[in-house]
């Protein structure tokens, strides 16, 4: 089972392969390996992956099997083992616990080549409707604390693999990340009783420069301080605390998600990219303070030793440029 | 003069470049890029860079003229300008402040093909001798409050120009990271009237499993929660709070540290790797809680959504492993 340790100075976690370690020789560069041609993730290879927990499919049709239009499933090489009751250890000093947790795949098109900025609209709806329902079901698992959904576009973002997928992990303890944005906006809301999303909104709206795109339900802005090149956020305009549909509706946030892939397509010849679901904990998912959000970014620069040193970002391109780029581009 | 600004959420801050701002064809991937043969590092063409402000050279060679074994200069397109005082801004909700800082480049060695592993072991010495020279200066600059020490080997790891060097960046606050590990050791400190990197090393040098390589002066490990596969720091065994030499001297530092990079040379080809050194704030350089050492990572997995979004980091190398493989390779 994989091991879940805690550093004793700043108490940021990691998760360790204890068990079948990457030897030397597994890193050796890309160019050396090869390439084969075989998809998980295509239909007619179901029986290679972990059975699914999802998929849209025509009725009649059977699990496992092809017909799908949607498809989740456990990842077959989890950074979590889904089975056994959570175990906190000490080691001297040191603080660890076995990696209990879950990993999905979410495979958003049967088709090989397609990809999120592609893909009918509908399907863009449905890729948000998978990751809500996993994310009801998940809720129920009392060991988990928080569920991270999250996409890697492209192998410089860390894609493994080509065919268009998100993932999500359910972890037994709430990220570091996630914690310091529930501290930042709750201590903003005890000073104000304002959410401090809501604040930027307002006063991102007013401004204009750094908006991006929006809708009558959502607004994609280029924030302030913004990490990487082109880094783009997307927020329900109104103060949501959890990811979730609105009116049952998922149509107008996958209009402008899309939107914004598709803008990024044209500007920067399809470049990789992350994106996060930023949302409230398990615990607090109905509150004042916090904003969920979609939190994109284009893998152009990167992590070099001044950010892993200062925790600092340089970023050449100022976000007034980026959405006005965003803006203006033809799609 | 580029920007410092600040995430409101997070308080992270970015360093924006706004007045030279890269457009998004400054973005095409790399093989669209011509790849140049002149190198502004190599001797002979020092007139293509800022005024030196360290060298070493021979009595009587005329500075920024070739005959340098090792030679510093301010970085030609600086993340921070040096000239004018320091303005701190509000935008609304937002908080700015103007890029005053020193951003400075160490040019290890005059021979373009050389690296960190290959030089003479001496010439290692004359490297963390600049480091040290260079601290030492800036500490005069009443506007700086943070001097970061960082080295990008390799262009997966940053490094923009091929000939070996290091970077410092001065800056007008004191980093997050920085911050955060001074809060930590801190906290240990005042429960224990203890170092907890001293805990540590006291831990680690009885354990065994991590400990890399050791000499009179210094220890290298695999840390208990490491971010990366082979994940290295270097610890001075007693107690020092700043980064300085050892009895007038860095010849074990540089022993060590080469060292290090030669293992991991043999055991991954020559990997690209980031290394930073963490060190006592200007203001208090003296202290009992902290503990300044080298972080270096080989670059060999990618930041990605996960790691954006959780802040953890998955790694697939036990450092038990990874220190074990790193003892037992032939150098």
């Amino acid at each position: 089972m994989p091991e879940l340790r805690k550093d004793p100075i700043l108490g940021r976690w990691v998760i360790i392969s204890v068990e079948r370690g990457k030897r030397p020789a597994d890193f050796a560069p890309m160019a050396h390996r090869k390439k084969g041609g075989f998809c998980p993730f295509c239909p007619g290879n179901e029986y290679t992956t972990p059975e699914e927990t999802l998929a849209f499919r025509p009725p009649g049709s059977l699990p496992n099997k092809p017909g799908w239009s949607l498809r989740v499933m456990p990842n077959k090489f989890p950074a979590l083992q889904a089975h056994g009751a959570l175990n906190k250890m000490g080691e001297g000093i040191f603080d660890k616990m076995n990696g209990v947790g879950v990993h999905e795949v979410i495979v958003e098109t049967p088709e090989h080549y397609q990809s999120l900025s592609t893909l009918p609209e509908k399907m863009v709806e449905d890729v948000l409707w998978a990751y809500y329902l996993r994310l009801t079901e998940l809720r129920n698992d009392s060991r988990l604390k928080y569920v991270l959904i999250f996409k890697n576009e492209g192998e410089a973002a860390g894609a493994s693999l080509e065919h268009s997928h998100s993932q999500l992990i359910g972890l037994p303890i709430v990220p570091r990340t996630v914690k310091d944005e529930l501290k930042g906006s709750r201590a903003h809301y005890d000073l104000k009783e304002r959410c401090i999303f809501c604040d930027i909104i307002y006063q991102e709206l007013s401004d204009g420069r750094r908006v991006v795109a929006e809708n009558e339900g959502y607004v994609a802005l280029s924030p302030f301080a913004p990490r990487a090149p082109f880094e783009t956020w997307i927020l329900p305009k109104a103060h949501e605390s959890a990811f979730s549909p609105q009116q049952k509706s998922f149509k107008a946030l996958a209009e402008l998600l899309q939107g914004i892939l598709k803008r990024l397509d044209a500007l920067l010849e399809s470049p990789p990219y992350n994106y996060i679901i930023h949302t409230s904990p398990f615990t607090e998912e109905q509150n004042e303070y916090y904003h969920w959000h979609i939190e994109l970014m284009p893998k152009l620069t990167k992590i070099a030793g001044f950010e892993w040193g200062s925790g600092f970002y340089i970023n050449p391109t100022p976000p007034e440029e980026a959405a006005r780029f965003m803006r203006e581009v033809q799609v």
